[in-house]
């Protein structure tokens, strides 16, 4: 099959899927165009997910669809933008039917679920590697950065951590229990978080996504913002089926574990105060922002000691 | 070396080189922000290059960078954009300095040459893959496509053609004549239109760039417009290089040998006489539209034969 026939067969019913008036012209010409509306700005950025690094061999194509784009938009959300489109670079080494299907279900799911339509792309042959570029907008000048967190905001963080890094001991599993399952789910199709990242705009100082684990991650938001910050461990959200699975090691896995595309943000504390009810009740406050730089962990169980440093950082990428 | 020390060395400088005033935020956030001026529309394309499959194994990185960012930056070309920035999502095996330092230079070459500032990327390890996202902008709902030529429009190219596909017999030449040091700059250093598509803003119907080799070039135009064309092969633009090396086989390196990444343009006659003659001098009139379909060859050498589908396409990827 060549690369056309491809591209129409496979991709082009998700550049129809949903149409966004601000894509003007999609897949099809050598270029598309987008019309960004005025007073916002323009917000993009490019993953890419490598066979064998950032997924197993054999991963169902399913999973792979939606993972690669949830990881993708994720980027949007920490930046608090509006999704619209997002491009597809795929080289794979066969046109196989049933993987193209699976794969292209499972990115059909994602983009619907994440409102988010196919502008364009480039198919070629060679190893499985696959980029995405995700274009989202936000107002004109209030994109959500890392440098913005300043000493007494407070640390927070969506949802719970850890469960993705988890999940990595059971992908092989033939019969997962319900703890099991329901952290292999959150590996699987984790939700990039849109709302809530455009609801913070305005009102955190800074945001980040979590993809390489919480230490590493708002390690990246004080070093840009020139800032430290002490977390307090026992604070960390965990899911039951986490500390049911790892036990004492829970916490850990909630400092370090990627994948879980969660948002570490920062605010100030007379903003927290004044936040809408619905906000706070998806956010855990975990720690907060200090002068003195570095990342300090307090409070939890003895087995995570109390240095960052000291951390190895497995789970997400290279 | 890890990710982000990678990033740092070899890809910050391409972040600073020339600062676009329409990049708010590049490198260095989860994503970047691109401003784009009211009035004017985003225009973006992503292409992949494959190790062995774009480009030989153990290919010069200085001409790989260069290459990569000026097959991606003809589509901006052929849309009539003007460029502002783009991102790299690139996977190599190991962080070979040397390499990195060619592959870094070349890049950032064709990037101050085309006007393009590095706004993101994404580095990961694995087999040599690389794609680029180029982005411009054009005046709001002005952007050349392929679907725009009428019957009685005249077709036109840019430049001269078949030289980079006939560069692919001499990759190894240890010490080239000058003729085919002629067509390996072709290959190993082209230079995307954009200035000449840009003019043609306003004046040509349809637009596209040469990546494939005109026959599967203009075919992708004259399907795109419901219409076809007649093709006078021996009007074609061939350099003395080309004819000198191939002799009567020229034409059909013109016809069908890809990577010159010139332009392909329709344009009304009544338009083309009123065009300004600094355009002129930069094209030739290949051809004429038609209302039937499908692309007619007449004229040119018997070498060349007078069917357009009896053609095998060389060159130009998968």
């Amino acid at each position: 099959m060549g690369e056309f026939e491809l591209i129409r067969r496979y991709f082009q019913p998700l550049a129809e899927n949903h149409g966004s008036e601000a894509v003007v012209l999609g897949v099809g010409d050598d270029c598309a165009v987008q019309r960004i509306p005025e007073g916002r700005d323009l917000v993009f950025s490019i993953d890419t997910m490598v066979e064998g690094i950032h997924f197993p061999q054999e991963y169902c194509p399913d999973y792979l669809g939606w993972r690669a784009l949830a990881a993708a938009t994720s980027d949007l959300a920490a930046m608090g933008a509006a999704p619209v489109c997002f491009t597809l670079a795929l080289t794979l080494p066969e046109a196989n039917e049933q993987w193209l299907t699976g794969f292209a279900r499972g990115l059909s799911s994602a983009s619907e679920s994440f409102g988010l339509v196919l502008a364009g792309g480039d198919t070629t042959r060679g190893p499985l590697v696959l980029s995405m570029q995700v274009h989202g907008t936000v107002r004109r000048g209030e994109a959500l950065r890392r440098s913005g967190a300043r000493a007494g905001d407070l640390v927070l963080v969506s949802g719970t951590l850890g469960d993705a890094g988890a999940a990595l001991d059971f992908l092989e599993e033939p019969r997962p229990s319900d703890d099991m399952a329901f952290v292999l789910g959150r590996y699987h199709q984790p939700r990039p978080r849109l709302d809530l990242g455009a609801s913070m705009v305005g009102l955190a100082s800074s945001c980040i996504d979590i993809s390489d684990g919480l230490i590493a991650d708002l390690g990246h938001v004080l070093k840009a913002s020139g800032v430290g910050a002490t977390v307090d461990v026992s604070k960390l959200p965990l899911s039951a089926a986490l500390c049911s699975i790892k036990g004492i090691e829970a916490a850990r896995y909630g400092l370090s574990s990627g994948d879980d595309y969660e948002l570490c943000l920062t605010i100030p504390p007379e903003r927290w105060k004044v936040a809408p009810e619905a906000l706070k009740q998806q956010l855990t406050i975990i720690g907060a922002v200090e002068q003195n730089p570095g990342l300090r962990l307090r409070g939890g169980p003895d087995a995570v000691g109390n240095n960052a440093a000291g951390f190895d950082h497995f789970g997400g990428g290279s």
